[in-house]
């Protein structure tokens, strides 16, 4: 059994031989592939798939390389999401499109998603065909989620469940699809990797929920950003959707004052809409459906046949996903 | 044996009913898909796939996955790369990013990336993993390619060796992938596979070489579009490069001024530096290079062990795209 710091330390092991000290080249196309893998991240990815490998085989250096093709998958995402969504800033630092430009930022970005690909070549004959579906899979997945997110932007009203199917997409099947992995090189049967699967999906909304959450009601000094980004970018999370859903009368009219006025005063608009969600109890609703979606996510990991102390990470994990603060 | 046009017809209605006609969802990820795969191009490389398959196997249907794999991948290339050049338009119609935005042509290329590998999945147990370590080689090439082609924008002196191997990645290895793939599909021994490749790499840098040459000295009615443009954007071809290598006193003069001079008018420089390139010799020269490429890959074709008869499709491609004019 291995603990978590061990594994955080694998995986940073292996990012540095495989990837950091190669200095590939063109190195145009390479130093910003270095670079967005070395300004930090939590690598839960490869660590998720660690840990399901890790409940069912004690050799988990046989998972490394597949766990880094995950984290990489990552951080493509993450270059060309930051062009998409205009961010300058990722982990404090300046994003790829920032620091260099945007055509640099697309072209590694494609380099790194092909790449990724690559450290998937050695999974063993038995679930190499299944891994590779599941990446893609999964991989097209989140271009869908991302074009939902987007197409939310343009869109007066969001349901419920338009916007648990974007999250599911965007951010979930990602993380179901590293614990998945981790089982099917264990070469274990696939209905326990059917099962770490949904524990994904489960917590992965969960963690999702929990980000929106964050980005309102979190303590701005521990939460290390400044809380009300979404709602003075009248972004749809699930807070705002569920108001929108909730709001009657007066409420109903601010929001939408608050969501059409082009110019505003930023501590205003926070504070107000802040202050219909409480109202509407929106706080307590969106706890409320976070814990839903751990609690589901428990009982899958509760109906895993391994000892419970091989599990110990995986609860660990879930808890403090939920339990976060930043 | 198939003919050309059978093959072809093949691939676009393979086209047609795995992906135009699926009118997959969100339609803002997959429209420009279907956009860009319904405005023409050639199918060069799903018929490579397929011709080479056919040199040892009667049963194209079999290829005609993978084929489409190739078709996607190279249109996913057009996408990003039309971002980067700033082209506004392929095949005479708007690009993606000009028709739609880049967010799009980003997105949207991105799933067609993965998308391609989903076109694999059926591929035979033998063949499967060379056949995906191929394709990620192959698109991660390509991306190398693409960089220096651009690196080489901002580069004073680019000597013939770095040219050659740049249109190697950007062009070449495509085409000897697709090459590749039909032989490896058919299981027969991977040397004929890898003669197939080497056919590829000759004749998709004699292709390369042939596009640089009718920029310069296509007839306009024919080539389909204004000679000179490579001429006006300093464009680092194989003639401008030869040009610089071989240019003294007043030529060599001549150049740098019409390299550097920011401002000038288009007819003026195109016909001055088309002059010194005659005075060189560089159409000669090119047309000797490019023969070169192309009687290297006649000759390992003639190498390959089937009869003549199942090879004529592709000394006929061979012979058609050296000898074309547009």
């Amino acid at each position: 059994m291995y603990q978590i710091n061990e594994i955080r330390q694998l995986v940073e092991e292996k990012i540095n031989s495989e990837i950091l000290n190669l200095k590939r080249k063109p190195r145009n196309l390479y130093e910003p592939v270095e670079y967005i893998l070395s300004i930090g991240g939590k690598r839960i990815r490869p660590a998720l798939v660690l840990m399901s490998y890790n409940l069912f085989s004690e050799n988990i250096e046989k998972a490394l390389l597949p766990a880094i093709a995950y984290e990489v998958l990552h951080n493509f995402t993450l270059l060309h999401d930051d062009i998409m969504d205009n961010s300058n800033l990722r982990r404090n630092k300046p994003t790829v499109h920032t620091k260099w430009n945007n055509n640099t930022a697309i072209l590694s970005g494609d380099a790194m998603a092909f790449w990724a690909y690559d450290f998937l070549k050695d999974c063993p004959d038995n679930s190499y065909r299944n891994i590779f579906n599941l990446f893609t899979n999964t991989a097209l997945q989140i271009c869908e989620g991302q074009q939902f997110d987007m197409d939310f932007e343009n869109q007066n009203s969001v349901t419920e469940n338009d916007y648990l199917e974007m999250i599911r997409l965007k951010t979930a099947v990602l993380l179901a699809a590293c614990l998945k992995t981790g089982v099917l090189l264990t070469e274990t049967n696939e209905n326990e990797a059917n099962k770490l699967y949904d524990f994904g999906i489960n917590i992965g909304i969960a963690f999702q929920l929990q980000d929106d959450f964050l980005d309102t009601y979190g303590d701005t000094e521990v939460f290390g950003k400044k809380t009300g980004n979404d709602i003075i970018a009248n972004k749809k999370t699930y807070l705002l959707i569920k108001a929108l859903q909730l709001a009657t009368n007066r409420n109903a009219e601010k929001l939408h004052f608050w969501i059409n006025t082009l110019q505003f005063n930023a501590e205003e608009k926070v504070a107000d809409v802040t202050g219909i969600y409480n109202e509407l109890n929106i706080k307590e609703i969106t706890k409320q459906k976070m814990h839903e979606y751990y609690l589901k996510a428990i009982h899958i990991l509760d109906n895993i046949s391994v000892e419970k102390e091989k599990k110990e990470l995986l609860y660990n994990f879930a808890h403090q996903l939920v339990d976060r603060t930043f």
